[in-house]
């Protein structure tokens, strides 16, 4: 049997917090505090910015109850970062490990985050320093490949399924269209969420629209038109990375001055842009005097306190686990995938994968899914429902 | 003893939905049915327009279990209006509830509800038609007079709480300055309630701005300039109702087709025009580099599913059932107050008001509370904590 690694641990929590970041921070602290060989147990303070200018929060001694407490408090709670390092940027990561004598890194987060830790890897590696590097996958939009769904979705797509059960309700007592925009750059999975709100014929979401089929304005309001004159009413679900056809994000091609982030994207939350726009569109088209509203959920989608997934909080901490363990054990890399082994009962199983098979790659909603480019197959609830767990009980007239 | 009087029950339920409005309905429907000489029960489709189209729900034989799914279902399950009715109005409600044997009459809605119910009962007594009208409270902006709180509020804060608690970690961790904008035309009370979301020093929201006092744009910007050279960071809560001080709200000023409802109001939900306008204010005067974010609430606040204050559902079906009560025991008319006899231990006692004391009448946030026209004082949590129920446990590094 080999000795295990000895030297300090390093964890970050990047990109956007979500519901049970936290969760998967303290699964990968009870799995290193188990183990010897591990010196310190770092939290790096605003993710790979910690790192480089040496802010770490010592998480070595905490006492079990205030992990648990700090695992149930949404958003990450070391601090994030949207950085995304380059080659030089890593060079500084790396070299902080070696002055810090640091042979684990945990970084939780999407996709670039697990390209941070193979970028490091391979640094050390190159360097002949012995380092093992996990990605702990987090993401609200579920777009990671080799996942069935990554921690932190569940506990969202809960949220934007209560929030329109209780929208759909709204437009039932007070007729009119409204739109909500909901989260989601390249994947429709948290909007198609909004399907889950249905619980009879009639109700809404009526319309459901997702980044994975052109947004053509000219159907939109053709089918916004069609539904209305069914219902006297419609709700409908829009995610905010919806595109026309020529892959150009409508939301970008509003703003005035369009503002991007250190990876390229433009801006599209924390704006009502979208939603007011559509509802200047629906009013010049179909009648002014309608009542059309637009809400966008906004960043309540991944941080609101007290709306969790139990499925997502067990997951998050579980996977995290699994990485810390690995790593103890020591396999060198990987990123920790969920994968379903069944529906019903639901059952995962957490599944090492390549780093790379994981890094900068986007996984979108099955087109199988999407129904006429403006719904969600009901089979959707069959892949969703275990995963947000017992929704409040509806009645109506 | 009086015999009791003979005759159909009408409900209605007015204006905005809430979480907790179908608890006003069905403790009302508790209270009739144990009444003999209460035939049906019906409930209003729509509210008024449901009284003049003579389109009723009746509600006389529902089974109790039923009942109590209504009961925790959100929004407004007999579905609502916004029609404002004036004499001639007033007068076809009145001459339904003749044709109907209709006898007694509850109106579950804010102070314009209190006033259609005054009118109505005002025509009664000149045509010796004997009626029972009832205004049972029901508003999320908590502004009805001769009320500690209403019905409604209490859940909608508890929203907006646990709202800012999770935005406010989520801006610890990507700092930033955030601008959320809660409801509440001309009561700051639910904008007040971002406050309880503070659970150490530094805590946000650490500006809170609500229509009681004019909004100076400049001192905005001063004080968000003074916050974020700080802490590093600014999350800010502010009301839709903001005015400047001419009292032109900030919203209208901005629109620029401005849509009113049948009561003269300004259209300020269901758009994010106020904090689009604010963030690029913030970002003209304080640097297009910064980071700046708006979220408004929307109708979330008013109709989310699964976020509850269990002292809010308590008091609403009660408040209901004193009016029940009262009506079936003969006093004639009135509006049902909800008085705090002691903060700790929380206790209430309902009281029957003059709906002439409540109609037409708008209570606003008490100026106690305000602290230099940026803040809410500590002593508010005192007046809300017991109305909200235990909230999430938080706990940072």
């Amino acid at each position: 049997m080999t000795k295990t690694l000895a030297g300090n641990a390093v964890i970050g929590q990047s990109g956007g917090p979500t519901a049970v970041i936290n969760q998967s921070l303290v699964g990968c602290i009870e799995g290193l505090r188990g183990c010897d060989a591990v010196g310190k147990i770092l939290g790096a303070h605003h993710a790979v910015r910690g790192i480089v200018n040496n802010d770490f929060i010592d998480l070595t001694d905490i006492p079990q109850d205030r992990l648990d407490r700090i695992a149930n408090t949404p958003s990450s709670g070391l601090g994030s970062s949207r950085d995304k390092p380059d080659q030089a940027y890593c060079k500084k990561i790396f070299d902080r490990f070696a002055e810090n004598d640091v042979r684990y890194f945990f970084y939780i987060g999407g996709n670039d985050s697990s390209d941070t830790a193979r970028i490091v890897n391979e640094m050390a590696r190159q360097d002949g320093y012995e380092l093992r590097a996990f990605h702990i996958p987090k993401t609200i939009d579920n777009d990671l490949e080799c996942n069935d769904h990554t921690p932190g979705f569940p506990s969202a797509a809960r949220f934007v399924a209560q929030a329109f059960m209780g929208d759909q309700l709204d437009n039932a007592a007070l007729p009119g269209i409204k739109l909500d925009i909901i989260m989601g750059r390249h994947a429709g999975f948290l909007t198609a969420a909004s399907m889950m709100a249905r619980t009879r014929d009639g109700d809404g979401p009526h319309l459901i629209y997702v980044p994975e089929v052109a947004f053509d304005l000219d159907k939109f309001t053709a089918d916004v038109d069609r539904v209305y004159a069914k219902h006297g009413r419609c709700i409908v679900a829009i995610s905010e990375g919806i595109h026309d056809s020529s892959g150009e994000s409508i939301t970008a091609k509003l703003a005035e001055n369009v503002e991007t982030d250190a990876h390229g994207n433009v801006q599209l939350s924390g704006t009502g842009a979208l939603g007011d726009y559509l509802v200047a569109l629906v009013k010049e088209r179909l009648g002014e005097k309608l009542r059309v509203r637009a809400d966008t959920f906004g960043y309540l989608q991944r941080s609101f306190a007290g709306c969790l997934s139990e499925v997502d909080q067990r997951e998050a901490r579980a996977s995290a686990r699994v990485a810390a363990d690995l790593a103890v054990q020591g396999v060198e890399n990987g990123s920790i995938a969920i994968q379903r082994v069944s529906d019903s009962p639901y059952e995962v199983k957490y599944e090492r994968v390549e780093l790379s098979d994981v890094a900068g790659k986007t996984r979108t909603l099955p087109l199988e899914y999407i129904v006429d480019d403006c719904d969600i197959d009901p089979s959707f609830r069959t892949y969703l429902a275990p995963l947000i767990g017992e929704l409040p009980t509806i009645e109506q007239f």
